[in-house]
């Protein structure tokens, strides 16, 4: 059976292994150390970094497709690994716009689709400021500067909550540690979706529901699919949308499109993703296929699978490492939540905790007659328990990001 | 996280592997060789025999238990093993019954379970060939000879249908080899059931549904879930006979109960396996809980998983190396099942193909208004394409054991 190569160590590549075994193959992964998730568990780890061209090489050597745990392997070594006859999966042509998210603004904005008005920030420093002055003041500083690249999980957003000093102190920070900038309207929104597709080289799409994904810290915490009382047709263009985009980059393999539902009603597009997604975690427990069977499926270019959820519900919550480490164990911890919930699928992912880390997710797939509520209060208390070693009653919405307010 | 070891690199440490994955560790396994199925996809192999002590004592330094992907491990290391404290689950005083029959049947009948009359030919040789000639005569020679150890998928059973010549030269030449034997009545059965329960150390007892089980040149080929139309009362009966059972001897993980249903309706056991089992493979794609994740939860005397099925039917069909190797590869094949069904749920276990080797399994789980028959049919109809490279258009039921005819 054929080998396919996974660019970083991380869980998606962990979880993609477990996927693989499945088809008869054992994921091979490019990872820094040892103890990565997923170099902890593949019998074919090659140490090295994504960042060296010479590791990257080492790590396609007889494989069939070059693929990605995380956004952050220089374009211009993909290309010369293309160069070489390697199958990067996604190709550099598609995956730059997963890259940058200024190119892949002026993509979506050229090729017609609902992008937030933007500018661009990265050019000469003093046009750049005057850019972002008037970008500013055009929309009463409600808006959001983002790091074009590198940003992940909250991290490169500011939200400019109708500040301008706070607006022209993180741009001269950034500016100063040479990262480059772009600027977003913010959007009114009501909540955020994210509407997940896989797409293979001979063509083939196949798109999953849409769900809605829940931000806390500006992080995904909560995933419920499918996206609570979506308008049919709402998700159906959302669903087209994101197949389109695919096909029109050229993507092969999993694409998250993350979107904002506005008060409005309208769809506008947030995030790409060209790999495995957290919005996608629920696929494991609660689809026919898995993002993780699908990814690879796409980069073999094998037919894609059923992508119907097999339940009325399932949500997803992510565990993560507490501000103050609980005194039970991990170990104890999932002792105690099997007790507690019997039906909990728990992934743990093989890393230490930090605080905010995502360490782990829990998902809870509905049975007949569950309602939303009853499968996600499970959800949270169990994702919760496993996170801080407290138990709740149910969730807290305090701790959401408010509307709006997550980028 | 704990370490748990499997000895054995089959198929079924492999797949335990997957569901360690999920639960944050990383299985090892004691392998013959770095290509076995589990070896080649775990970071954790410790490559020895498992007839070797210092090998067994090897593989479990470190870890919190040791289990088993098959019954060949010599009893007497199994008790030198614990004799240093090693946890080893099943214990061996469990695992006695599953490795040797006459035991089993001995012990099953003095715990008034139903059982098949039998007849131990294991001591003096003339001795032993009178007490076959009397068991035999007393049932018209309707028997099967089995040997007592060793015996696996159709090997080491012999149905003698009516021959007395037949049965005495299986048992001198089974003699001459030093192939211990007995002797058992052959059941008048209307089909194979399996009732698989999982139990902790602490005491605590789940059991999955009861399935029907079909066999094929002596092997388990096609497994539907749940067993049709079967007796609630009777399904009841088994699975409480299999988890009173593996409270009896002690069990600690999974124990399939193999049963034959009798024309009349009637329970009698068969045999007993104490791992992951053929039978329970359906749960992977069909139950809250698979056997390989419950197998784990229990050596680890974690709180077992909730056994409930999530669709009406589970169909699991055997993939076996063909005895004319397919043209197309088995790369090729899987690309063009996907194709014709997306829906199926292939798991591959990394093996060559030999003729009748167990290399894989499809499970198609029903949707709601799909009929057992036409599950049933594209679990048959991929598993046959997978195995012989050929479409069919449903299965052919003259390739079945006859009722009665395996043991």
């Amino acid at each position: 059976m054929p080998t396919v190569t996974m660019i970083g160590g991380g869980q998606l590549a962990r979880m993609t292994h477990q996927a693989a075994i499945a088809l008869g193959q054992c994921l091979r992964v490019l990872a820094g150390s040892p103890g990565e998730p997923a170099a902890a568990v593949s019998a074919d780890v090659v140490l090295g970094s994504h960042d060296s061209f010479d590791d990257l090489l080492r790590a396609a050597e007889g494989a069939v497709a070059l693929t990605f745990d995380h956004e952050g392997v220089p374009l211009a070594h993909l290309e010369a690994l293309e160069e070489r006859g390697v199958a990067v999966r996604p190709p550099s042509a598609a995956l730059r716009y997963a890259q940058d998210k200024l190119e892949m603004r002026r993509r979506l904005a050229a090729l017609g689709l609902p992008v937030p008005d933007f500018a661009d920030l990265s050019g000469d420093p003093e046009q750049a400021r005057a850019a972002l002055l008037a970008f500013g003041a055009a929309h009463d500083w409600q808006i959001v500067l983002k790091a074009v690249r590198g940003g992940y999980d909250g991290r490169g957003v500011w939200l400019i909550d109708g500040d301008e000093a706070a607006a022209l102190e993180v741009f001269d920070g950034a500016r100063g540690g040479d990262t480059v900038l772009m600027a977003e309207q913010k959007v009114s929104m009501a909540r955020e979706l994210s509407a997940m597709v896989a797409r293979s080289p001979y063509g083939q799409g196949a798109a999953w529901p849409v769900v809605e994904t829940i931000q806390r810290h500006g992080q995904c915490a909560v995933v419920l699919a499918p996206a609570p009382d979506l308008d049919p047709e709402t998700a159906a263009r959302a669903q087209r949308m994101a197949l389109e985009l695919a096909a029109e980059l050229g993507v092969v393999g999993n694409m998250a499109m993350e979107l904002f539902e506005t008060t409005g009603g309208e769809l506008v597009v947030n995030e790409l993703a060209m790999r495995p997604h957290n919005s996608g975690h629920w696929t494991m427990d609660g689809c026919v296929t898995s993002q993780f069977e699908q990814h690879l499926r796409a980069v073999l270019d094998y037919p894609l699978g059923d992508t119907s959820a097999t339940a009325e519900t399932v949500v997803m919550a992510n565990i993560l490492g507490a501000a103050q480490a609980p005194e039970m164990s991990m170990d104890e911890r999932l002792h105690h939540l099997m007790a507690r919930l019997p039906e909990a699928k728990v992934h743990l992912y093989g890393k230490s905790e930090r605080p905010d880390r995502k360490v782990g997710h829990v998902n809870i797939v509905s049975r007949p007659g569950q309602s939303r509520d009853d499968v996600r209060e499970r959800a949270e208390r169990a994702a919760h328990w496993m996170s801080h070693g407290v138990w709740t009653d149910g969730w807290d919405h305090r701790a959401d990001d408010r509307p709006g307010h997550d980028a």
